[in-house]
C-alpha cells in the first residue's frame, strides 16, 4: 500500500526547508516519491508540520546494569577518587552490575532509556558492548541489543567494545586483547551479533599499538572499525582510526589539525559527544573549526552511559552541540541525521529522498532552529519508522 | 473522601528518604497523616515508588509571543549584535510579538511549555509579566497567567515585571517607572492579578535608585518583592532586595559575600538559574559556598524565556544546578521544592507533612540522586495535585 504524507514542510538532503509544502509518498517501507500533487492509497495530512529524517543516535552504551547516581552524589559532596572506588563507584561498578544481569534483565533495563530516545524521534540507534570485559557478558550485551530491535520499532546497529577498559586485576594487557577482545569478537561475529568494532584509546585504557591487532582482526572479518579517541589527551587514536579507514573517531576533544586532515582523507566522521563534555565539566573544546576546514563531517550522539553521560535526549544533544561546541543549526541537524548515518555506515537512512528507508519525523515546529534552540522541550508530532507511525 | 497513598518511599521535610515505606493519607486536598498501617477510603498502592513534594518552578517568563530560534541560529553563524537587532532579534522582538497576542493566544502558546513542565512533576509555577512594557499588555500577560491555573491542575503565582527593560525609544526612565511600572501595578493589583513585584536591576536595565519607588509602592500595596540581581555585573541589587525584605534575589552570579550576609539577615532566598548561565555561556559562577556559609537558602528555577533560557525541564535544571554550580543532591531537590516554595512566600507546598497541600510526585526511582544525575530522562509515575492524580 502506498501512503501519502501530504502537506509537510520537508527538510531535504541539503538540510534546508523546502520553500513550499511537499507530499512524500511511501511504499513498502521506502520513500517512493517526493513532490507536489502526488496521490496515494492512504493519505496522512501533515498539516504543514516540519519533516526531518528520523534521528540517528550513533554512539550509545545503552545496555548496562545498575546506575551511578550514588557516585554522582558523592562527587558533589567532595568525595575523591579513592572514596568513590571504596564505595563501589566507577566503571568497575557498572561492570559488576552488568555481569550480574540476565539477557532479559539487560533488555528490560535498557527499554526505558530506549523509549526516552524514541519519544524524541530516534529511528536508528547504535549500541555498544563493553561492560562485560569477559566474553560471555559481552556477547549477552549484544544479544540484548539485537533484541531491542524486536521489542520496539527501531533499527539497532551493534558494536563490539570489549576493549573498553582493562578488567580489574588483569595485568597481561596483550593477553586481554588476544584472548577476550579478539577471541570474543570471533564468537560474536560467528553468531551474527556484530556490525562494527570499537575500542577506547586513552592513557587509562589502551594504546594504539595494543589496538592494532584488534583492528586487523576486524578487517579480516570484514567489519568496520571506530574508536573512542583523543577524549582526555592526544594519544594518536585519530591517526589509528584513519589508518584503518574507520567509520568514526569519537569524542576527539584533543584532536589536532593534522588528525582532522588524516580523518578527511580516510572519510572518517568525527562523532562529538557534548553530554560527556558537559558531565565531566571539560574545558577543552573539540576542534570544530579544524574539522570544518578539513572537510571532516561531524556527528552528534548522546554517548548514553551510566557514568560520564547519563543522557537520553538527542534533542538536548543538538542544543549542547550548538551551545557548547558552537556548531551551527544545519551542522547539528546533519549531526543527528545524515552524518550520524554515515558514522554507522548506513546509506539508506538519515536523509529524505526517493529510494531511502521511510524513517522520518514530523514536528510541531517551523524550522530546524526551533528543534535545536529549545532545551528540554519535545515538539515531536509523529515518529515514522519504515513508513508507519511508530 | 480520604485517599491512602500506600507503600511510598517518602522524602520527608529534611529531604532524606524515610528508611521504610510509609503511607500518606490525604483528605480534602491536604495531607492528613503520614505513618505506617494507616487506613483510607480509597487506596493507591505506590509500589515502593519514591515520593517527593510536587516540584515548584519559582522563576519563569512562561507567557510570551514568538520565539528567538532565528536569533539563536544567527548567533551560531557569527552574527553580531547589530545584525541580530536589524533582523529583529533581542528582547525587543519578544515585546513586539507579545504585544500582538490576544489573551487567548497567550494562553494557547504558553500551554505546551506548561505541559512540558507538568509532565515532569511541577505542581506550582511562578509566571512573570515583562514583555509588554506598556500597561495593557502587561495586564493581559498576567490575566493569561491566571487562566493557566484554570486550564490545568497547577497553582500559578503571578509577578509584575514591567520593570524588565526600558521600551525602545523611551528616554525618560523615571517616567517609565512612574507611569507604566507603578501605575500599571496599581491597576493590576486592583484587578487581583499580582502576587509579587519583580524588576531587572542591571546596567542594561534599571538601577537600584530607579527601582526604589517601585518597591516602595509594592510595600504600600502589601505585595512582596523580588529582583533579577547581579546577573551580569554587581549593581547593588542584592542589597536593595534585602533592604526591602525581598522574597528572593535571582541569578546573583556576581553577588559578593556581603550580599549573601545581607540576604541571610533579610530572609531572602537566592534563586539560581543555571539555564541562563548555560545558554549565555557564562563563566562567573554564583557564590554557592558564600550562600551556604551565610545560611542563604538556594532555589533553582528554569527561568523559562524565549531568549536566554528556553528551558522547560525542571529535572534538567536540577542536573545543571549540580553539574554546573556544584550544588549537592539535597540542595538541588530542596531548590525545586521547599526553598522554591519559600521564594514564592508559600508555606503550604514544597514539603510532605501533615497539614500541607497534597501536591506530590511519585517517581520510578530509588533516590533523589537518580532524579538529579540523569539528563533528559523523566521517571515520573504520578503527579498528584491537591490529592488527585493530575
Ligand atoms: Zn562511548
Ligand atoms: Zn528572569
Amino acid at each position: 500500500m502506498q501512503t501519502l504524507w501530504a502537506n509537510a514542510r520537508v527538510i531535504t538532503g541539503t538540510l534546508g526547508v523546502a520553500p513550499h509544502p511537499l507530499d512524500v509518498l511511501t511504499e513498502d517501507g521506502r520513500i517512493a516519491d517526493i513532490g507536489v500533487g502526488l496521490r496515494g492509497d492512504r493519505v496522512v495530512d501533515c498539516g504543514g508540520a516540519l519533516m526531518t529524517p528520523g534521528l540517528v543516535d550513533c554512539h550509545t552504551h545503552l545496555v548496562f546494569g545498575g546506575d551511578r547516581a550514588r557516585e554522582f552524589e558523592l562527587r558533589l559532596e567532595g568525595a575523591g577518587y579513592e572514596q568513590i572506588a571504596r564505595e563501589g563507584g566507577g566503571i568497575a561498578s557498572t561492570v559488576t552490575a552488568t555481569r550480574a544481569l540476565s539477557e532479559d534483565d539487560m533488555v528490560a533495563q535498557a527499554l526505558p532509556r530506549l523509549d526516552a530516545l524514541l519519544a524524541e524521534g530516534v529511528t536508528t540507534i547504535e549500541v555498544k558492548s563493553g561492560y562485560g570485559l569477559e566474553i560471555e557478558t559481552e556477547l549477552r550485551m549484544l544479544r540484548a541489543a539485537r533484541r531491542l530491535a524486536r521489542a520496539r520499532r527501531v533499527r539497532v546497529v551493534t558494536t563490539w567494545l570489549a576493549a573498553h577498559a582493562l578488567p580489574a586485576g588483569t595485568t597481561d594487557r596483550a593477553a586481554y586483547i588476544d584472548d577476550i577482545c579478539i577471541e570474543g569478537l570471533n564468537r560474536a561475529h560467528a553468531e551474527g551479533l556484530v556490525d562494527a568494532v570499537d575500542a577506547f584509546c586513552e592513557g587509562i585504557a589502551f594504546s594504539t599499538d595494543e589496538l592494532e591487532p584488534l583492528f586487523d582482526r576486524a578487517a579480516d572479518l570484514g567489519l568496520p572499525v571506530k574508536l573512542h579517541a583523543e577524549q582526555l589527551s592526544r594519544q594518536g587514536g585519530c591517526r589509528l582510526a584513519a589508518r584503518h579507514g574507520a567509520l568514526s573517531a569519537d569524542h576527539v576533544e584533543y584532536a589536532a589539525a593534522s588528525d582532522a586532515a588524516a580523518m578527511a582523507r580516510a572519510g572518517t566522521v568525527a562523532v562529538l559527544l557534548p553530554g560527556a563534555f558537559y558531565t565531566l565539566r571539560e574545558t577543552r573544546l573539540p576542534p570544530v573549526e579544524a574539522f570544518r576546514e578539513a572537510g571532516v563531517p561531524m556527528a552528534l550522539a548522546t554517548d548514553c552511559n551510566p557514568g560520564t553521560s547519563p543522557l537520553t535526549s538527542l534533542l538536548l544533544t543538538m542544543n549542547m552541540g550548538a551551545t557548547l561546541f558552537r556548531m551551527t543549526v544545519p551542522e547539528c541537524l546533519a549531526g543527528v541525521t545524515s552524518v550520524a548515518a554515515q558514522a554507522l555506515g548506513l546509506a539508506d537512512v538519515g536523509v529524505i529522498a526517493p529510494g531511502k528507508t521511510a524513517d522520518f519525523c514530523l514536528w510541531n515546529a517551523d524550522s530546524a532552529a526551533q528543534l535545536v534552540a529549545r532545551i528540554g522541550f519535545n515538539p515531536l508530532k509523529y515518529r515514522v519508522f519504515a513508513g508507519e507511525i511508530a
